[in-house]
């Protein structure tokens, strides 16, 4: 749930006589997203999602990912498509914030996936990667394992006081991916947070992917790790192998995987839990002051850290 | 921000079953509200707020709120009307919660209002009153007199935490009120609760009214002392006689008030800001536990009791 920033009338309108939408008929804040704000936005034109971006995006960092939906978008993957201003720009400022418009995507994210939506989901995901190639901009990943690192070392006094042993287990943990982390894999744009509520259904129909705010370049096999993690384990932690299958099914019908992208998804998913441990737990003990976020169980992610940590192989995940 | 239930596709796909709104393309939960979960649902028939009702609403009130909105929109009020599922009922359950569909509102509240806007309010809300006159229904007042007794004995012991005499002012006020409140001015269907973020425009031309979940039979000229203190105060904790002179003028257009009810102005405003100092007095110290709501400032409304405390008559309003 996140409006961190409120929007006067005089400051929207104002913004908006920048664009060619026509005239505000609606303007609500949205209770979902937790790094922005944003706002679901009706005017004269349609509708639209009115974002303020807060704290974490890098405002250096907004071209890129406002020109890499553009890019996406105009290459056939169902994402929002920025909306540019009369002057051309589709990044402008609102009540002191960056601020863009892009178009609405109608779906809904499912609260509880099934194996079609996930099947689904991995040609999607393939898509992305292949319109990604022609895409000119680079952003190195800041949450990679440099960054996991640095997080828990902010967080190591406290970890314990989650689980005892938690703060040399995920040491261990940051060591030995240090020693397995893959270097010759494909690599190219990947989404790196596609959790389901950053991917709209309509029925079992994946209608588009948003929130594009943690995008990179790095291994294209490491967003199936991470989207592995999101969607295949079920909220009492066991390990669905049926929607792990569909996933990189779905993914292989349009971009098939490599014998050694194969063989690193373990060490992959090991690396995409222990980032997800490491930003969770980093939050925890964050001081959040007034702001109204819900914390994430950093915990969750140790869990599925662990499972990957003991299978013996990529057949665990359903893969021959 | 409130959305306090989260609603799965399945649920929500099994509740639209029993109405004829077509398929959903969208459900967004909606940063506004405090008391209720609110969603903007948009299907292939239009759009509307879904609503489920939470804490402090009861259920068996739910028919009356209903009910009135259904009155007052068919009676050329600008509100939400309840949309009705194919077995007449408006009041349906979803998630375990009461739940209820209406009608989507075009309009923005107003940040920072003009007298312009009270002008417009004071109309709407003598068509409200005139318009309540024909409903059938009633309910009493819960967050009267009684009412502000009991919440600020429950907070007594807390209240000079807040400010020094705190606890002493009140109950002198509450006792002074019980001897001045008026018994025999013209009463009937009252809003009760009409904030800013209660009322929408399009420009300054007003679109709409929300939110008749404090809706009762009361004094009608207490819901002018209610709006009064919410828009006529400045930020600044000034008061505004040009906003105080068009809301009561705009008011008059419809129905003119009587002498008696001019003269009672400054008592019911009193009350009017005693009733929200005691509400949020009551908030301040309530356990929210993991609740994401952002608490109210009791003492803004201390600040407008005592205000009305100290004018000599109606004029300080603008009033002749």
């Amino acid at each position: 749930m996140a409006v961190y920033t409120e929007v006067s009338d005089e400051d929207l309108d104002a913004f908006l006589q920048r664009y060619d939408l026509g005239r505000v008929l609606s303007c609500k804040g949205i209770a979902e997203g937790i790094e922005n704000s944003n706002f679901l936005l009706q005017t004269e034109t349609g509708n639209y999602i009115l974002t303020l971006y807060e704290r974490r995006v890098a405002r250096r960092d907004l071209p890129y990912f406002l020109a890499l939906m553009a890019h996406l978008a105009a290459h056939g993957v169902a994402c929002p498509t920025p909306v540019r201003a009369r002057n051309g720009e589709a990044l402008g400022e609102l009540s002191g914030k960056p601020a863009a418009i892009v178009g609405f995507l109608m779906g809904q994210w499912p609260r509880r996936s099934t194996a079609e939506q996930c099947s689904a989901l991995g040609e999607a995901m393939a898509r992305l990667h292949e319109a990604g190639r022609s895409f000119a901009m680079t952003r190195a990943n800041d949450l990679s394992l440099a960054g996991w690192r640095s997080l828990i070392a902010a967080r190591h006094a406290r970890a314990d006081e989650l689980q005892p042993g938690l703060g040399a287990e995920l040491d261990g943990e940051i060591a030995a991916l240090e020693r397995a982390w893959p270097r010759d894999l494909p690599e190219g744009v990947i989404h790196a947070d596609l959790f389901p509520d950053n991917v709209f259904f309509l029925g079992d129909k994946l209608s588009g992917i948003i929130d594009f705010y943690f995008a990179c370049n790095d291994i294209l096999a490491y967003d199936l790790a991470i989207a592995m993690n999101a969607w295949c384990f079920e909220p009492d932690g066991s390990f669905n192998v049926t929607k792990a299958r569909a996933l990189f099914s779905g993914y292989a019908r349009v971009r098939p995987l490599a014998a050694e992208e194969t063989a690193a998804l373990p060490v992959l998913a090991r690396g995409a839990a222990l980032r997800f441990a490491a930003t969770r737990l980093y939050d925890w003990f964050a001081d959040t002051g007034s702001a109204l976020v819900r914390r994430k169980d950093p915990l969750e992610y140790v869990k599925k850290l662990r499972f990957h940590r003991g299978v013996a192989g990529p057949a665990a995940y359903g893969l021959a």
